[in-house]
Order: C-alpha cells, then structure tokens, then sequence
C-alpha cells in the first residue's frame, strides 16, 4: 500500500518550539527529511495533498507528554490545539522502492520484518532544545553492489538520501548488529557489507530528549501517506 | 573564486518572521533552497564554517526598510539586531560549474555577463507575508543537450535543483527573452531551446513584498562563501 506515492512520518507540536525543531532538521537532513509544514493551527497538509488532515488521516498516533509515552490513539481530533504545527518527514521507503526497481533484495522486505535500527555515536547538530545521537538503518549489501545502493539513494534526499557509513559497525559505535536498538535482527550472510542509513527515529528521540509537555508523532509503521509522486523533486503538489 | 564552494544568497529578518519564512522556503524549495539558518541573535553561521560572521563576511549588503531599498553596506555590525536570524540559501553557481564539467558553453560565463532573469507568472506557494511569482534564470541550449542539462542540474537540490521549464517563454509569463527583468539581455541563438530555472531573487522579492521593518540581504552578486564543498549532499561542516 502506498507504492508510488511519498510517506512521511509525522511530528506535532507547539509553536513555540516550530522553529527550533525546522533548524534542528535543516541541520540534520539526512535524518529529518522535511517534506511539509502546516500553517500553525491549521490541521489540514495543503502542500502535500487535497485533503490531508492529520487529525486523522493517520492509522495510529503517539502521545507524549514530558517526553514520555503516554498513550496510543487513532484520533487526535480532540487533543488539537490553535498552537501546533505539524511536520512531515521523509521516510527510507522512497528509496527501498528505487533499489527493488533495481533489482536490489532486501532482507526486511522479503521476510516481512521491520528494518533493523541502531544508535551511533554519531551527535547531531543541536537547535534549541533539540539534540542526540544520530539513529541509523541497516540494510546488508554484496561488496559490489554497495556504490550502486549509494549512488541510487543518493537521488532521493527526500528520503535520508545516500548512506552515512558502510562498514565496520563498531567504528559508529555499534557493538553487536544482531541487537539493534530497533526493528527486527538481521541475519548474518557471509560475504555482505552493512550499510547504514540516517533514520526517522532521530528526530522522533530529539522530540523525545527535549522533554516538551506534549508531542504528537505517527506510531512507528503507521505513517502518513501524501499525494506526492515518490518520484517527485519537490514535495509539493 | 569560490569555485569548489558552496556559495549562498543571504537574508536576515527578525524571528517574529523566520518560521513564516522558513515555511515559505520549505514550500518553494527551488527558488528557495535553504542551506543555513543561524540561532537567534548569533551573528555565525556554524553549520556552513568555522568562522563566519554575517555581519562583515558578506562583500556588500542590501538594507530595506518596508519593502523598500534604504542603503547599501559593506558591514552590518552596527545593525545587528538579538532578534535577528539569518537564512543561507543556495544558489546556481554549483549546478553551473557541474555543467561546465560536462562541457557546457554557458553564454554568461563565457561573455562575463549576468545570467538573464525574468518574472513569470507561476505562483508561489505562500507562507504568512511571504508570496509573490516564480522568478526564474534562463540558459539556453540546443534541443539535444536539454535532458543532459536537466539531469545534470537535478543533482544539486540545494542549488535549484532541475529546471522549472524549458520551451516557449510566453508559457510561463514571459513576454520577451531580450528585455530580462534582472541581469543581461541574452543573444538570440539559433536553434536553441530556452531553459528556465528558479532563482534566489524569488525569495528576496516574497521579503521585499512582505514589507517588514527591517531586513538585510546580500547585494546581487556578493556572495556568501562558506566552507562547504559543493559537492557535498547536505550542507553542513
């Protein structure tokens, strides 16, 4: 569902941090792809679709109040507020679909898992209240096909763009690939290059980190789907 | 000079305003392409290099006050304001020089002119003041030449990205080729087709037509340089 068409996760909160949070993206935008930002108060993503309302046109939402789940909803139409701003950002499937276009197996999506995430050592660059590690995907390649998944996801900087680190976990401060932080455990094949890529939870660990009254994200897996082409240049319809 | 860098338009406007226009760049991220936004108050632009002051690194600065061209400057210390935040946005020098390694002849280059810009009548999308039409650039090419241009340019986002036209000029709102609104008027070349990207005088007309108090740019032509390479995928140090 949604092949073919931009998916982006969803933070909401209040004005008074917006732009703090729009810094702290434009200065991490591998991790915090911004896709759209809603007028304050204003439900409704103009820029991203005819009729997109993110009080509900999200499957499932996550509460947090002093930077603590405090629940899981299917609406939030009676929680909004004249003060939040919403934003969306850009997620890995844009470029998973490109490398599937090109013949690239992944494991997560063959098997039905949830793609493997770790934190790293990696600090990102702080705005205001806004900070922490960079998290990462992982996604195993052949020696020689690591350039090609580079170079493809390179083209969507929509979606976290080209990799941050192909290697030796250890070196950005993963122990162990088989426990991720995140996701599911990946199998160990012989003969494979892990390749890492900026990922949505860190943003959604920078919201967490700042410890606001109340922040509104997707629930993991249960992102907003746009009118967007993922082909799209620019986010806007 | 600067080739190799990433060079940057400048705008700095009070806070009261820099959400509404971050919007509006996020919104219109071809014209539009942020690369750096400071902290409030801080005269450096930490993520763009190690030592820049916005207050004197710039070569000439604009001031207007309500829409309206007040001086010019070559030092804005004694105007600096706490509340002052400044936008760094990308500009058309990084996707010309990828297409001058490619072997393209570009007229204003090779004749030391200034590339031709022109009003269109393509809205932009608004954002609190912030709107206006799409001002675009304009190279021509041969019609065999134009995707090879296109994809070329399509890699920068942060520099305009692909072109937002290439045909008949009166499509988008423009009378006549020779009579440009800014720059110089180009030569009439056989057998070429127009091509049309969008430009940084777009966001610097949405200011001025916001008519805010005070804001400050950098004067056409006097570049921000950062210590980006502008190869880089995102613009950061």
């Amino acid at each position: 569902m949604g092949a073919g068409f931009l998916q982006a996760n969803l933070a909401i909160l209040p004005v008074e941090h917006a732009l703090d949070f729009m810094r702290y993206c434009q200065r991490n935008a591998k991790p915090c792809p911004i896709v759209g930002v809603s007028e304050t108060g204003d439900p409704m993503l103009s820029t991203l679709g005819s009729d997109i309302d993110v009080r509900t046109d999200v499957p499932a939402y996550n509460i947090y109040r002093d930077g603590v789940l405090d629940s899981s909803v299917n609406d939030i139409s009676d929680l909004w507020r004249e003060d939040f701003v919403t934003f969306a950002i850009g997620c890995s499937f844009t470029f998973e679909h490109a490398l599937g276009r090109a013949g690239f197996k992944l494991w997560h999506v063959l098997e039905n898992k949830v793609v493997p995430m770790y934190r790293t050592n990696i600090a990102t660059r702080d705005a205001g209240p806004f900070g922490g590690d960079l998290v990462v995907t992982m996604r195993a390649f052949h020696p020689d096909k690591v350039d090609e998944a580079r170079s493809i996801s390179r083209r969507y900087p929509l979606a976290h763009g080209g990799p941050v680190f192909a290697g030796d976990p250890q070196e950005i401060g993963i122990a162990d690939l088989g426990t991720p932080d995140w996701g599911d455990a990946p199998p160990d094949i012989e003969n494979t290059i892990p390749v890492f890529w900026a990922c949505g939870v860190t943003p959604q660990n920078a919201i967490l980190r700042a410890k606001l009254p109340l922040t509104i994200t997707h629930k993991p897996g249960h992102m907003l789907l746009t009118d967007v082409d993922e082909q799209a240049e620019i986010p806007v319809i």
